[in-house]
């Protein structure tokens, strides 16, 4: 095959760590913005727009340290100069340039009506406040792009004074001039007449869209940008942020990748690899804020290629390509039909050897597995994100893990009074009774939470395993209540890690809350044991 | 003013209850699907297609007998005749021209590829079958629809096929040719180039679009086909529906209603007044599955007018418009301004409006909440989520919260263990002693979990309040750990409701689960009490 015509590179632009972070409930610390930045990196982003230092003390924190990353441009946002300020005697403008980033992105009115109605401003010294804050970045030695906000409103009412402020940006030097749907009211096809235009004035290869999904349409106002000549994206992940969220790349890239048209006429820094692990990133955000995953989002949800009992069920199975738009693996997702015990049967094999547990495809037992893993997630229990406890599933069903120690019986104690001093104090207390090979070990301790102190009593003394666990620790540990109501149960998953860095994700469920994290806990002591070949 | 050009009639074809129900999780009774049709019919829709008689019992009952809509064309879906029947031999379709609808909706493939893989038959039997049920329908007294499956990926491979499977169709009689992207992979400007086609061979006001969200492109994809001729839009509430889902009727119609270029263009049946009940209806459907509401879907989502940042806000409360695409009440929904630590002044204060804390602009402790406020949220609080330890920590602030009662001491007790039966048992044991005036009040409880075993405690006798907090109860639970490692913190949401129906959210931060938890049922508890207007 040939390519007559050369592919074009189409730039993408991330802004979950800021835009993102408008999302009505969604609170970054920095270090969920360290591993986010690290993930988008990896993913192959180009530009990761990192926060607004200065606005909070989370983003100046995060760009007191510039993260280290491979290969996306780190991006700090912030306002231009404020209007009759010189760009010298901004303290914005003076921490923005602080900032520890590669590039600057500026945010700028583009519209005459929010000058004079937010900005309080004349139309010429919005103008020139855009040119001198371009010029101080650009002399600080950093990449400059400026988003254009309300660019299309703006345009819809004067469209001189839209494209003047764009020319203002471009000209002055800014690598980028960005076009925003702040408000998220602009259709399509307008967004593709306005783009046209735009493109008379500044060339597309300097151009970005910024859209928003107020209409449901932002993926394709973003397509529809890039089929007009822009050739910058800016978007999210999960299409996270303020109101009803940003262009969603998580939708945007597979099609970007792999639609024909676009595949065909664009370049873009994500390789088939890295997209096949889409699923993962998009998850893995959504267990980071403990959001439940959006099982129907395109592409990426649990559900995007899952077919009922019907109709359909029976000529995908014949041919997945009658009812499928892309192949699930392309993004990292799979197939599933919902009354095919083959599908749900091939899914387990695949993730047993994943794991690396040994079976036997013939055995009888593989089917006690898949109806005991069916049976277990409707009552709460999530296999997909705790790996560690499905592995110890399949290897007790398939017989395989020993009884190394039981814990006879734990007693956790939590009190809270006011000592001599007038000050409230809480002290938490566990005792655990431990059965190691016939030998009784009680061990009791103190924690800064009931968890906490029944972990620590738990790994004080677990007789000759203690030399396997000696390096492990819980680093995270999320709860969620299921179903509501009376019938409420609690999950915990917890995340561990040994002293080899290797991490691993367990799960408990319980209407108690200290029972299911006593299960989680204990699924990973056991998962370690395991790893770590320790004797029966 | 006048309208030059007379608007034409644009009809909406709602499949709710027939395509929606093939999203997976989602199971209606027949008792749902009456309330549903009904909901559909008072909203305005043209058509209600309410499901499959004779693919499953509930939609067999559901068509037995007919619903009494007051405008709504009630439609029954099912399969043209197979190939090699006839039409008056064909259980399928005699099951069909039995139930109890005004309207037939066949589904017949219109690509080449699906009729030989999926139907295995030529293309002239399936263009036979095609006419031969529409001729059947139409003598059985019904208005008849068919819905072209596979029709834009069948028109990409042969187009002359498609049209000719619309055409034979629109020939035999069909009221409507419903275009469909079965697979959801078309992008908008091919639905649209590929419209302005079929245009040529059937009218427009004869066509309809049927599509699904799987590149997150339904909604544009529907609007595009409008736009390029076809007179008819079917899709679902909340986008229901297999996969990611179908075309969302929630963005659609406000979008058509709103949006002046399809306002001025077209007339559908929704009135003003009933757009106003769109949160409503989106909402009612949603509880009625038990599932949690979108809070990010456009228009009709809980975060769809809400404001977070800083620098939005305060142009927000200048003018609305300078950030909102359309007004909120013309949906039913409302603007909201969230406090955060992104936010200014300007968030603060209009949030006190809303919960309605009295204030006094001038008062210089609104600087100091601000500033406690930002460092409360640096430490882990979320006042976004929590509104009801917002209203206290202002009301603290600015001096006005009595103090009610006083928890002197409490005792938290979780025990696991064998029982006789060799059966692990969990018991959850709560004491808490409470100063109420100066009275000693103390008491105990037990719990499925240590928070609900305090939580039934700490409300088993507060004295003289207790007759306020008779009908509070804990609708929901949320923890998070925050900044990870050993500085790690606790944040636990708790959401309440009251007798009334009023829910809050309120928040607690600690090391210690169960302090953090405590401190979120005292806010929980002393809302309540200043919200009943309970005595000091």
């Amino acid at each position: 095959m040939t390519d007559a015509k050369p592919r074009e590179r189409l730039y993408l632009f991330d802004t979950t760590l800021r835009d993102g972070a408008q999302t009505n409930g969604v609170d970054f610390t920095v270090h969920d913005k360290r591993l986010i930045a690290a993930m988008l990196d990896d993913l192959g982003l180009d530009y990761v727009e990192g926060g607004y230092p200065g606005a909070n003390p989370t983003d100046s924190d995060f760009f007191a340290v510039k993260p280290q990353l491979a290969h996306a441009t780190f991006t700090a946002f912030g306002m231009t100069r404020r209007p009759g300020r010189s760009a010298a005697n901004d303290p914005g403008l003076a921490t923005l340039l602080a900032a520890k980033a590669d590039a600057i992105c500026f945010v700028a009115k583009a519209s005459d009506y929010q000058v004079r109605v937010a900005l309080e401003t004349t139309n010429e010294e919005n103008l020139a406040s855009i040119r001198d804050s371009v010029a101080a970045a650009k002399a600080n030695g950093r990449e400059v792009l400026v988003d254009c906000e309300h660019f299309f409103d703006g345009y819809k009412s004067n469209p001189d004074y839209a494209i003047a402020c764009a020319r203002a940006a471009h000209q002055a030097g800014a690598r980028w001039v960005v076009l925003c749907d702040t408000n998220g009211g602009t259709m399509p096809h307008e967004v593709e007449d306005i783009v046209r235009d735009v493109v008379r004035h500044i060339p597309g290869s300097h151009l970005g869209i910024h859209a928003h999904n107020d209409t449901e349409q932002a993926v394709a106002n973003s397509l529809a940008a890039v089929r007009a000549g822009v050739r910058q994206i800016q978007g999210t992940l999960n299409g996270l942020g303020e109101r009803c969220g940003n262009a969603n790349l998580c939708s945007i890239i597979p099609t970007l990748k792999l639609k024909r048209e676009f595949a065909d006429a664009f370049d873009i820094n994500i390789s088939r690899d890295k997209l096949a692990s889409l699923v993962h990133v998009s998850r893995a955000l959504d267990n980071m804020l403990n959001r439940p995953s959006d099982r129907h989002a395109p592409y990426v949800g649990e559900s995007a290629f899952v077919t009922k009992a019907g109709i359909h069920a029976s000529a995908i199975l014949k041919e997945p390509e009658t009812y499928e738009h892309v192949p699930p693996e392309a993004v990292g997702n799979h197939r599933k039909v919902l009354v095919s015990d083959q599908a749900g049967r091939s899914n387990v094999l695949a993730e047993l050897e994943r794991l690396q547990v040994p079976f036997d495809r013939n055995d009888p037992k593989l089917n006690r597995l898949l109806d005991e893993m069916k049976e277990r997630e409707a009552a709460g229990y999530s296999y997909e994100t705790a790996d560690a406890s499905f592995d110890l599933l399949a290897r007790r069903t398939l017989g395989r893990v020993p009884d190394y120690f039981r814990v006879e019986q734990f007693d956790v104690n939590v009190e809270q009074r006011y000592n001599a001093l007038g000050k409230r104090v809480t002290v938490a207390l566990a005792v655990v009774k431990v059965n190691v090979a016939g030998e009784m070990l009680i061990s009791a301790a103190e924690g800064n939470g009931p968890v906490n102190a029944l972990d620590v009593a738990l790994r004080k003394d677990l007789g000759k395993y203690q030399k396997f666990i000696a390096g492990l620790k819980l680093v995270d540990y999320r709860v969620r209540i299921l179903n509501g109501g009376t019938e409420a149960v609690t999950r915990v998953l917890i995340e561990s890690e040994d002293e080899t860095g290797q991490r691993w994700t367990t799960v408990g469920v319980s209407p108690n809350i200290i029972d299911a994290s006593f299960e989680a806990l204990m699924d990973s002591l056991v998962y370690k044991l395991v790893k770590s070949g320790a004797p029966a």
